[in-house]
């Protein structure tokens, strides 16, 4: 195909860089050339695929859940309730509810909850450029997986469908979940116990368990998907490492060095730097930052 | 195709219920017609798919690491230690070893040691006629998965070769590993301590997990595969459930209702014979039990 495979990537270095490693790792006449079995690309999702301020989406659904559920919160009151105010939270609005009433709660939620700046349903709040990227790996015969910290359960509501990934390659924290035979048949309930918080030195752990294969490529955007990267990085094939700058407070946010909620991106960035891994610049890179809104 | 898809399978009921089902899943104009993306089917491994007397085949592997590293031991003495013993010689047969290092190790002994009573390679004491459903099943559009009770490691040195099935398909109980910038590069270090036994009720949320979709075909042997067929079985779609029956004293193993190790067959057995789900008669079923040496 002569058309542009990645028409919201600006003509720059970033862009020339990914559109070379696939050409080059798909070429059965290049060096790098890999079989296609081994072309297993990772994802972080929030703030890589999607915006992850002011708040994480996830976030936003339990405070909206625990005010219909007629227990209301603030970010503030959990700022100053730490971690037990954080874990009464996710208790309430993941919990105590099977996978089946959970989805559709998700499902509601998603159809009506509208991003505080940009008024765009939180589904539309992903990259457009980033959407392009997944549709190029997934057309060049890799295997697209999104490793995340958000909770599996909340991303599969959406995330297979807009990304256009199998639920199976949506992996994120995931807390128990008990097997019951209740009076409408067997059923999954949800579990207050967190089983894996999926972010930093787990996300590799995580990959090994659900891919069984070392990913090729990974692409992420904070000190949380470090671990990722470099587990990718020691492949024994050429590999590619994204890391997503957020670098645009008109169109998106600006807080690059200075991550307001989340993990921070010194280490990344000093990593990044060491290695030549490429870098995303989001107001250089990006000549469209969402889609339409369909 | 007009030949023959289960050539191994005597022309049974148990025979009939499959291809009868499968027919109906992938025939657009049935009333039991399945959409592609939602044919999943969910496996046992040990016992459904290949032998699993006198001893777990990941057992013997275990005890014959433990002589190689010079602490050899024995079935009755783990039966006289219990719990700890069994724990012991996991730690040390499974544990404080890079997932790469564990990996070459299981792929040298699977090249060497041989079935006790059929000399055999481990990976040949796999059930010719469940090669030929697998084969069956992918060709007709499902996806296939294994949900057992042994190592996911262990059994991704062989089983995806062995049944057709990529790595991230083939789940089962799994230890923690910790990520590790070693000498040579980032590791994946194996713990001791377990952080899933996936059987019993621990399949389903195990399936909901790794999948994120319902099954609409599963099979099993033991109570230990109960909760998945289960769960399987209150698929909205019509699904089918089949129990694997070791009826075969001379071409396998006798011990239908009386397992010398591993979970009991009363309650499966019972639930089976209740829902009417698919029996298979080892000795009545199958004209072939295990495949041709290659």
């Amino acid at each position: 195909m002569s058309s542009d495979q990645l028409p919201s990537w600006r003509e720059t270095p970033a862009k020339g860089s990914i559109l070379d490693y696939i050409a080059a790792a798909t070429d059965s006449g290049s060096a790098d050339f890999v079989e296609e079995s081994e072309r297993v690309a990772v994802f972080d999702n929030d703030g890589t695929l999607w915006t992850e301020q002011p708040m994480y989406a996830q976030l936003a659904f339990a405070l909206d859940r625990a005010a219909e559920l007629g227990h209301p919160t603030s970010l503030e009151k959990l700022h100053a309730g730490g971690m037990t105010a954080l874990t009464d939270l996710v208790k309430l609005t993941h919990a105590g509810i099977t996978t089946d009433e959970f989805d559709a709660v998700c499902r509601r939620w998603l159809a009506s909850a509208r991003h505080p700046r940009f008024a765009r349903p939180y589904p539309a709040m992903v990259y457009q450029p980033m959407l392009e990227l997944l549709g190029l790996l997934g057309r060049s015969g890799f295997s697209c997986w999104i490793f995340s910290g958000g909770g599996t359960d909340f991303m599969r509501t959406w995330a297979a469908e807009v990304y256009g990934i199998p639920a199976h390659r949506v992996i994120g924290s995931v807390g128990e979940t008990e097997f019951r035979l209740g009076a409408g048949g067997p059923e999954l309930v949800k579990d207050a116990a967190v089983q894996v918080i999926n972010d930093g030195p787990q996300k590799p752990s995580s990959i090994h368990r659900h891919v069984g294969q070392r990913p090729i490529l990974a692409a992420g955007n904070t000190d949380g998907d470090l671990a990722m990267l470099q587990w990718t990085a020691a492949s024994p094939h050429r590999s590619l490492q994204l890391v997503v700058r957020h670098t645009d407070g008109e169109r998106e946010y600006a807080y690059d060095r200075d991550p307001i909620l989340g993990s921070g991106t010194g280490q990344i960035l000093a990593a990044a730097t060491e290695a030549g891994w490429t870098m995303i610049d989001m107001a250089a890179d990006w000549s469209t930052v969402y889609p339409p809104i369909r």
